[in-house]
């Protein structure tokens, strides 16, 4: 049995403390809070129209008529204050920024029909917003699109206490969501860094992973039930609360993972698993990838059904996190480190399973050193490289946007990456960034498939325009 | 703490006995396992064309240049013995009966294609086949279609042992599937009476949920891609074996529970769960159906991780399970009994925290009686009214099929069903026998949908015809 150390994380990065960090590699908090706005002082991103070669498409652009028609469906909900529109012009990572001039804030489904009834009798373009997290650009206007915001859209609309079943509106933010079910000993099935900013229809239309993703599973396992509204502003309704239905196609399906691109989500059917009783933390060095490998397969078996989280990180990667973060590694330095969180209904059992598990792991030469914290506050360790879902966030940094440093690694990244049957998007989706790198996961039939749901769904294609599939078809 | 008993069932319910049947409700064993053909003796099922109003479409019949054709694409793999062709085109229920002359049996993809090219080409109905083992006739013809059999398509393509992933051809049996990755100690996502027949590409077709689906989910979180062949004859490659794969619309999904109108299934790559080490069952009496609740909300609480099934059945039903099944309840007359099963990593915790759960359901009286078994066997006790996902199996039998009496349930169920926004199918599909009362669940805007995505990926309609859409659009 290990001796029990506190893991060396600093207090700003417990979960749940003001400005916390949920994520290494992305600084949240209030900066994200405020939907990724410039601060003062910092440089203006260039438009992307002029930074990437693409070209607008014929969509009408909106009229002072239109801006009252809109007045007329969202009374003091239109948004034309250049200044009010300049965050939510802008993606997250600061590299892109669209010119909308119109930003509209529905508070409900029919506010959204009725506003996509206009839009696509006009032919202008929308660009539907959440949290405006994303990281591949689907959540900012390329051009002129009229953004339409979800941020009102956020009353939870019923929670069944013994089924977990929550709904609510698109616009929920997740992490008050999370405290909405925490409260009733359930807890979201999704968890991710930017949860104190995005929206749940942002996290279904983008199919997002997260931290939950090796215990609970993709959201086309937990969203039970989704309201759509599609490009002509049909309202389609396939909001089940039930686990299993099989009557017919399932078409919310076609909509998780989408991007805003086939319809905008406006309420969500989610299921909750009840909350964890008791959560544990170890922290491990490894002497090598093979022993990462072994250890992630060891404690599969050994921490079976309580296993919910298994993370690693190089010692380079350690090395900047210490020169950057200031944090100290609370283990021996090693080439590899791992994370293993596990969550479970009996405190005592699962800090033996844990303890059983590390003494194998040590015994056996798997791990050279190792800490583990019983984790009240729940630490919020970092994805880093490697999760036990198979995830890799290579992240390069550089002092400033370079295109040809990223033409220099790009192509070989997704190469690479393609020759090992990977995805070259395996968690934030194709957006606006990686729609023209797609043929490197999907095949010319399946790009085919896409275009075609496309232009069934969204005939004049005024739904995220220029946003998750190929430029040129 | 409750004194162990063993549980009462006979050694041929136990899992794995020759003849065992898998579920009760369903007779399985030797007569599933030969796809249904009659028993001698048995009276003929009358043609569904008679039974039933439905019309024969306009497409081509099969003649001697088609058999040629077919027989030089699967060479030795066409079958056009009258007999040989009885018993698949029966269903399991033995009340729809098609009049198909030809079977085929393609050994690889490259030969469903080269069947659907051809079929396409001349306006010829397919009907794919898997164990036919359907309860709503969406696996027989209806008339003459072609069945198409995955019998031969039955070869495991690839296991990975640390992540579980298995991809295999879409005829495999589920037992068989099951068998081999047990021995590399992990387990199919998916267990269901059938299994002894049913094969993967049918469970995938008809989104199959079955005994394990409250612990890992539905198919649609636990399939990780899927190679489909398009009406056309086009290979649609979807077969990624990633946890997490964000690149552009899940297309998949379209397919999982499309039972085989958009596509036949012919490779799946599916997530494996590592196997339990212990597996418990308790049997309990509980006085009433608030205490039935009670009871699973308590033991999602206090098993949490390790519960694996809840289901419960009625007084009358146990009377009936003593009367034909000649079963003695293992627990004192109760107006209701659960079922629950626990899996797990640990069996001293597992029964630790099954007992503490019995203890406190006893001693609050949400529980009469109650007798559990640590079950080594794994004994298989049916599903049988309402499971802990929600899914009512209401059986109603009768001396022989009657229409009339048919007629006079089936709307007041639907209604019912409706009137608690359930789902009239929410375990085994549509098919043909379900088609006509999807309206119950599916508001009209979906069925549009779904309608149209037949009419992009099947547009002449060849692929399983009079199933799962409505038969008037």
């Amino acid at each position: 049995m290990l001796p029990r150390r506190p893991l060396a994380w600093p207090a700003w990065l417990l979960r749940g403390a003001p400005g916390a960090a949920g994520s290494w590699g992305r600084p949240v908090g209030p900066l994200a809070r405020r939907g990724c706005c410039s601060a003062p002082g910092t440089p203006e991103v260039p438009l992307t129209r002029e930074r990437y070669p693409v070209r607008r498409l014929p969509f009408s652009t909106v009229s002072k008529q239109d801006l009252a028609a809109f007045e007329r469906i969202v009374p003091g909900g239109v948004v034309t204050d250049p200044e009010a529109l300049q965050a939510p012009n802008v993606d997250w990572l600061r590299t892109l920024r669209g010119c909308s001039k119109v930003l509209l804030r529905p508070r409900t489904s029919e506010e959204v029909s009725h506003i996509l009834r206009h839009c696509h009798e006009r032919n202008l373009a929308v660009n539907p917003q959440g949290g405006n997290t994303g990281m591949v650009g689907g959540s900012v206007p390329v051009f002129d699109e009229i953004i339409l915001s979800t941020a009102r859209m956020n009353r939870v609309l019923s929670f069944h206490s013994v089924s977990g079943i929550l709904v609510c509106q698109a616009g929920c933010v997740l992490e008050e969501l999370s405290r909405y079910v925490e409260e009733r000993d359930f807890i979201m099935p999704l968890d991710l860094g930017a949860k104190g900013s995005c929206h749940i229809g942002g996290n279904v239309a983008t199919n997002a992973g997260g931290l939950r993703f090796l215990r609970y599973g993709s959201l086309h396992g937990t969203v039970l039930g989704l309201e759509v509204v599609l490009a002509d502003g049909t309202v389609l309704d396939c909001l089940t609360s039930l686990r299993k239905d099989n009557t017919g196609y399932d078409l919310k399906q076609l909509f998780i993972g989408s991007e805003g691109t086939l319809g905008i989500i406006t309420t969500v059917s989610i299921l909750c698993p009840p909350k964890p009783r008791a959560v544990n933390v170890a922290f491990l060095g490894c002497p090598g990838f093979a022993e990462v490998l072994q250890t992630f397969s060891t404690c599969k078996g050994m921490l079976g059904e309580i296993l919910s989280a298994f993370e690693f990180m190089d010692a380079v990667c350690m090395q900047l996190v210490g020169r950057h973060l200031h944090l100290a590694s609370p283990v021996q330095e090693s080439p590899f480190y791992v994370l293993i969180e596990t969550s479970g209904s009996n405190a005592g059992h699962d800090a033996e399973k844990l303890g059983h598990f590390l003494e194998h792991a040590l015994g056996s030469g798997l791990v050279t050193d190792g800490t583990m914290a019983t984790d009240q506050r729940k630490v919020k360790v970092p994805c880093v490289l490697l999760a036990g879902d198979g995830n890799l966030h290579l992240n390069v940094t550089a002092e400033a946007f370079s295109p040809s440093l990223l033409a220099a690694l790009e192509p070989h990244v997704y190469e690479w990456t393609a020759g090992q049957q990977g995805s070259v998007s395996a968690e934030h989706g194709v957006g606006f960034r990686k729609r023209d790198v797609l043929g490197y996961s999907k095949p010319p039939g399946a790009l085919q498939l896409m275009q075609q749901l496309k232009a069934l769904l969204d005939p004049k294609g005024i739904l995220n325009p220029y946003k998750t599939l190929p430029s040129q078809a």
